[in-house]
């Protein structure tokens, strides 16, 4: 049988995942792993039948990354057809609604829309030309961080500004959405009666965002135009009054650049605590700014769930994923805390299980792990 | 009986009121107005117990402005004492949590803060000064737009960026605290149990915030470090994604200044619509870009009614009030409609009848119409 190859890059690491191509039902993954740190103290890491194991590397950049995971892959794909190869592209535009075939005229606008997201984009591009230069004779197919998003009332897919820069794409894209279509498909196949009505997911991890879905579509989103608004992040601020940049260029003298790696890389969990974005040594520190750094993330998604759940015109579950979601019982129990009001409140014993059923009230909640490789997977082998 | 003078400088307006200072209870009205559209086509309307007229001035600053003021009110105010004047100053920083009076040290403090709100803190200055000149022995009291939200939660009060901005002042102030603090009184004097309780204040105007008052204290506000975010506005955006500055400074070449322009002068209603900041003019029109525009406007203040629901841990009652709050029984219904799953139903005949009382669901609802400058003189007849 051929492989299906899926390859997601972010700004200093590269996911991959390897794939039997099957003619129905969801392909069998054979191994996947990811190159992090690209630039700096580079490392593979691999998770395949025989566990997981790391690996130093040297990768200075995208194309010496992706080059190590292929050499990686080398017995796997020896004297097997890699059939398809699928990317994760985190920026669709306003155009791009689903997984597209990557075609001469597709790449290019692809990459044109690296003004709307100049610090991923750019990754996403290389690796494409990339796996066109390995696996010519491989279908290469985009898959969309924006899709899922795509079709929102304008209501909330745009910004108070004048009316020319909606047209010109200053839109809520929204972010998460091989996240999203991943749980959307899991609510359809189990617990089919919440998927056709109101639920708000989850994605908590570094990166972090809320979508509120009915039936299966996204109605509202916390993140928008970029991946820094919302849900307070790792690193990243989540909601901010336009007015703080004002302020900092004007007052404080910084510049756009300097604002820009401000909010992307020393903010959210890390600027708050003055100590970490990881989540799990802030949940076990006693300092009082880690503390604080952990009250807000929590206090942000609660008031998102309250405004979420203001553009669903009601609430019938919430389902937690993503590294964060998934892993911490105390967060998801920080979150339910206090949102009785909305009908939230969790079976404790099921949380700190891990669910997949942890409510206890008139709003559902659950814990699904996502999987965003197999959605692209599944994109590929459809188009194949 | 000696007089009360209140001024409230915005940045091409003043507004005035002339009160009897009484011993006792709230001092009566004389007489009212303001100056508008300084430095354009000035003029000044008057609203006394002869009714309401328009007079054409020539006024190209505040000063000026404030001149013509005072020469109006030259029948009033001729062989009287005007004791105190009361001012209205747009931001407090993180010090001023209650109205001072004005000392030197005080002017230079408050004068020290015009980089928080660059385009209204210099006219409140210069309105002190024009009224230490021309009342010298009076006492000047400044009453700040910031102060009733002092006193909110960390998760309430910070951003999501690094601890030092926080520390050095970059915080979610909120606004409108004149508004908020007549409107709690009222409820405190009229509606004590909703006093009490978990409420959300809806001041609606051509600036619009909203407050989250537990027990007549701010727990939370939509606008934050600046008077952008938050709600739609008449010309303002209400909340907007960090993202898009960036995106308007390094791809549209836009400089700070006019990004600002943009946000304080040509957004919201009027961006939308691009037509008119006027809400009665985008009420009747059948056009779809105003009514696109005024179901933005809806659709923020049902987001935030959630949001703000989630900081209070649930929700007992919702104030209108401002300009639109207190008139637009159409707005009101449309805020409602969809916001049945909190609680918030209104009273069809009540809410067309203007209140006060105009809910019918488990959330009570009240129209009060606001008086800032009643707030500005009871503060300074207490100091006096």
């Amino acid at each position: 049988m051929s492989l299906i190859l899926t390859l997601n890059a972010g700004s200093s690491s590269i996911k991959f995942a390897l794939y039997e191509k099957t003619l129905k039902g969801d392909p069998p993954l054979i191994v996947r792993g990811k190159v992090e740190r690209i630039g700096t103290a580079a490392r593979l890491v691999v998770n395949d039948s025989d566990g997981k194991r790391m690996i130093d590397i040297s990768a200075s950049n995208h194309r010496e990354a992706l080059n190590a995971i292929l050499e990686e892959l080398k017995d796997d794909t020896k004297g097997r057809t890699v059939a398809g190869v699928g990317h994760r592209i985190v920026h669709g535009g306003p155009d791009f609604s689903a997984p597209v075939r990557i075609s001469e005229a597709n790449l290019e606008a692809i990459r044109a829309l690296s003004p709307l997201a100049p610090l991923h984009q750019p990754h996403n591009v290389s690796a494409i030309e990339a796996a066109l230069a390995e696996f010519p004779k491989a279908m290469q197919v985009g898959i969309f961080g924006t899709a899922f998003h795509a079709g929102k009332p304008f209501t909330q897919d745009a910004y108070g500004i004048p009316r020319r820069y909606y047209e010109a794409g200053v839109r809520r894209y929204g972010f998460h959405g091989l996240s999203y279509t991943y749980i959307a498909e899991r609510l359809e196949a189990r617990y089919p009666a919440l998927y056709s009505g109101r639920v708000i997911v989850a994605h908590l991890g570094n990166g972090a965002s809320m979508c509120a879905m009915k039936g299966g579509q996204s109605i509202a989103t916390t993140m928008g135009f970029s991946a820094l608004d919302g849900l307070c992040m790792g690193t990243r601020p989540g909601q901010l009054d336009p007015g703080v940049l004002l302020y900092l260029l004007d007052n404080e003298g910084m510049t756009s650049a300097e604002v820009s790696k401000m909010l992307y890389k020393e903010s959210g969990l890390k600027g708050l605590s003055e100590n970490t974005n990881d989540m799990r040594v802030l949940l076990e520190s006693s300092d009082v700014k880690d503390k604080e750094a952990v009250a807000y993330f929590t206090a942000r998604i609660q008031r998102e769930i309250g405004s979420l759940t203001a553009a669903l015109g009601g609430l019938d579950g919430i389902v937690f994923t993503g590294g964060i979601g998934e892993n911490s019982a105390e967060i998801r129990a920080g979150i339910a805390n206090g949102m009785g009001w909305i009908g939230l409140e969790l079976n404790e014993a099921a949380n700190e299980a891990g669910g997949p059923v942890i409510g206890s009230g008139a709003v559902q909640a659950l814990v699904i792990p996502t999987n965003e490789e197999l959605v692209m997977a599944r994109a590929v082998v459809e188009r194949l």
